[in-house]
């Protein structure tokens, strides 16, 4: 314990989770550590949980993204969370967001932090963070996320440490906390690559802010990927294709430009297809490390990721944790407000790759809400890369429900990123290059090359009856939506 | 002239507006200066005009933004534009867009030059740059706007300049011409105040790119801005309590932050209220400088202005150009990539100020295309503001085409910008203050505070029927765009 909690007079601080969950009032603010399942505060969070059996409890809970073990399912259950924010993906918080129950506020990932410190929203009143270590001096080391962590750690007036004995202490080191100088008097944030450490290894606060220590002793949820498919492997190499022609354009060279890849199964599939590409000395600049980072390490071709979470199948987790001293030097776990910052992905130029739910014919992208109204997930650090990457990508499968959903529609029901933001889409069937395009041009692409042919001569005949109407994006109102009004009806898009 | 060309050499290239002309051909992409109807190149475009009645001649028309002297009508008549980027504003013009006869490519301002540069979209091959003044080693002094017309000269082969002696001299010294680092080794943008100097007061080119010099002598064209009446006063006043009670709880001083406000009537009437507010100090770091940038500075409320452009009514022109010099010491012009520019917006931490053509009850905007199909001028640089200013506020009038248009919608026809880069809200009637509230929360305070009176009831019918069906943002899918159905059909949203 002297190597978790160096700071002998806090020693004295540590309690168990139902005294430290009691410093959390009902109607509180609560910023946790957890980003994407990995590095969440649990012990805490699961006594706020039980409490609210004999009392009334709600909070506001913000966090880095989503959090593993079933907690924003036992949470919301709990009627805890009455406010939530900026990211979840859980079905359980997901069907009381949909019922209105919980009130989700779905925001860019690198904007939260922003917000609090300049009292847009209402502060977070205490902080729960999962650690490693605390330092002799009081500085939090993360685990397997950053994410929020540091903001919430230093705005909260209040800190509860979860020391998670579980989560290796080879970690010191790992992570790079930087927190922009406050407006009006900001500097440049001096991330220049991604490789560049700017900060310190560990969440600087004052000793005396540590209000509670919770041991904890508990695996990361593993990443919830599947394996790739034909349609995943499809998308991989249409995307590995169109690379090599901007290679052999002079767009670029073999070693592309710094990768970020959203969370999920194609993301990750599309990571691994450049395990057998020509390219080489690779860089991420991510959210998200997933197994597809360490894998492409392992192969040679990746030699830097920086990110602001680690997660891990079960499998790779497995693997990459006992060694993991062998990959730290070619890691960094930043702030969520700096891995996704559009300063530094637009300096950087990324290739950025996320995942759309849907699409239209002219490239708008929705990425959150099924049918219009229901949230999936959230729009997650999607906007914050798309919008600033020098190739905006969005992947998808063409279709979705054994085909009776085509991901490819005369208009989306739900716009996250607009066409200005969106470069590139993929399917398995193809790959919409989209850049320098008018509306009526990127319509003609992505009919032909991203939606399953049986859709094209619907989503043709549509276009061609909107042309005739006019205007610079031809629609047919009344049309417009009619697909998904179809599905909601009948459970299915064809007419 | 030697005064206005100060390279002797180059003396030799003066030639014809036809002669200069006759070095475009058919087919090639032109990038000529202009933005907001200032700066830009007029004699060589009317020759390419005159020209385009005996010879087939067409062309990708690139410029900073909308251009003045009915250009871009002319252009679009004699048929010369092929293709268009990245704003415009011409009747004329439009009515080709929209029946699909000039493509264009509606592109976020900030990032047409970062395209180029990285050969996203087909390369510059010939610059017209209205200028000043040419310097001894070549460099070009533009004139009262500088929008892409720097890295249209650097990145193309030639360069036609047309020297307008019109433009006052005492524009030397106005211009902070800075070019990124291009990636991957860009380094940060060093601009931290509205006031940061950190390029050069002319565009670097070699004096043998120079390929013609035309003389002109024209004034710009007048800003085309309604004077305020009492509902863009009101939005005015709105705004204004909303600022003191921002000042009021502690979130920001009577200095405000940086301000940014978009072209246009509403925007400028709102800048025209600080006159009589108890704020001071006050900065700008705008794209387009209107007349209540001179205005401000005038009362002694605007201590300095950093744009792209300055657009005066010919009135204020008439008073402000003969006294420039007065003013200069307070002024920036920078190329819009750098006014615009995210990493710059973010951390300056601006109140950006844009116009809606119409907003939903859930606070997404469209801010370019009537009835979800006809373009109106273009997103311009209302995504570059807004999705990373400190405030995003949007302002309409309630109602338009009087009262047969609601300007507070269902669901918008058209996303430009999404509810997570909107915070703020204002007609007429009311403001919406959307921070940290989630969709069912945001439409309530947009239908009781922004809608027209007569509105509301429909509204809220509509609101909560959607709730009843259920979502994250509730709809009702087949009635979300029958408004702009009925508008089409009969003239009018009414039921």
């Amino acid at each position: 314990m002297q190597d978790r909690i160096r700071n002998a007079a806090l020693h004295q601080r540590i309690m168990s989770a139902p005294e430290a969950a009691a410093m959390i009032k009902d109607g509180m603010v609560v910023g946790m550590s957890g980003f994407t399942r990995a590095g969440e505060a649990m012990a805490v969070p699961l006594a706020l949980a039980e409490r609210a059996k004999t009392e009334p409890l709600k909070i506001t809970l913000m966090t880095g993204a989503s959090l593993g073990h079933d907690l924003d399912k036992i949470l919301a259950e709990a009627h805890v969370t009455a406010r939530r924010m900026p990211f979840q993906s859980d079905p359980g918080l997901r069907r009381a967001i949909n019922a209105g129950e919980v009130m989700f506020i779905d925001q860019h990932l690198s904007e939260t932090v922003e917000q609090l410190r300049t009292r847009q929203i209402p502060g977070v009143d205490i902080a729960v963070i999962e650690a490693a270590a605390i330092t002799e001096e009081g500085g939090i080391i993360p685990t397997s996320s950053v994410g929020n962590s540091a903001s919430f750690a230093i705005l909260a007036p209040k800190v509860i440490v979860e020391i998670n004995t579980a989560q290796p202490l080879s970690f010191e080191g790992l992570h790079d906390i930087f927190i922009p100088t406050y407006r009006p008097n900001r500097m440049p944030i001096p991330v220049v690559t991604p490789d560049s450490r700017i900060g310190l290894p560990y969440i600087p606060i004052p000793p005396e802010k540590i209000a509670a220590i919770v041991l904890t002793h508990k695996q990361d949820s593993s990443a919830a990927i599947q394996p790739p498919d034909d349609e995943t492997r499809a998308i991989a190499g249409h995307l590995i294709a169109f690379f090599l022609n901007e290679v052999a354009a002079g767009r670029m060279d073999n070693r592309l430009a710094p990768l970020q890849a959203g969370i999920g199964t194609i993301a990750n599939a599309v990571l691994h297809g450049l395990i057998d590409s020509p390219f080489h000395d690779l860089k991420m600049y991510s959210e998200v490390l997933q197994d597809s980072t360490f894998d492409l390490m392992d192969a040679g071709k990746l030699t830097f990721a920086s990110g602001s979470s680690i997660t891990l199948s079960e499998a790779k987790n497995a693997q990459v944790m006992p060694e993991f001293e062998r990959y730290k030097s070619r890691l960094i776990l930043r702030p969520q407000e700096i891995s996704n910052h559009p300063e530094v992905v637009r300096r950087l130029g990324l290739i950025a790759i996320n995942t759309a739910l849907e699409v239209d014919i002219y490239g708008n992208v929705n990425s959150t809400h099924v049918m219009g109204t229901q949230m999936m997930n959230g729009i997650g650090g999607s906007g914050d890369f798309a919008r600033n990457a020098l190739l905006s990508i969005f992947v998808s499968k063409s279709t979705a429900k054994g085909g009776r959903i085509s991901s490819v529609v005369p208009m989306v029901s739900h716009v996250d990123h607009t066409e200005h933001d969106v470069d590139i889409l993929v399917t398995e069937h193809g790959l919409a290059d989209l850049r320098g395009l008018a509306p009526r041009e990127r319509a003609l692409r992505v009919i032909d090359n991203c939606a399953a042919p049986e859709w094209r001569p619907l989503l043709a005949d549509y276009h061609a009856r909107a042309c005739k109407l006019g205007g610079h994006t031809p629609h047919v109102l009344e049309e417009a939506l009619s697909w998904h009004v179809r599905l909601r009806d009948t459970g299915r898009m064809q007419p």
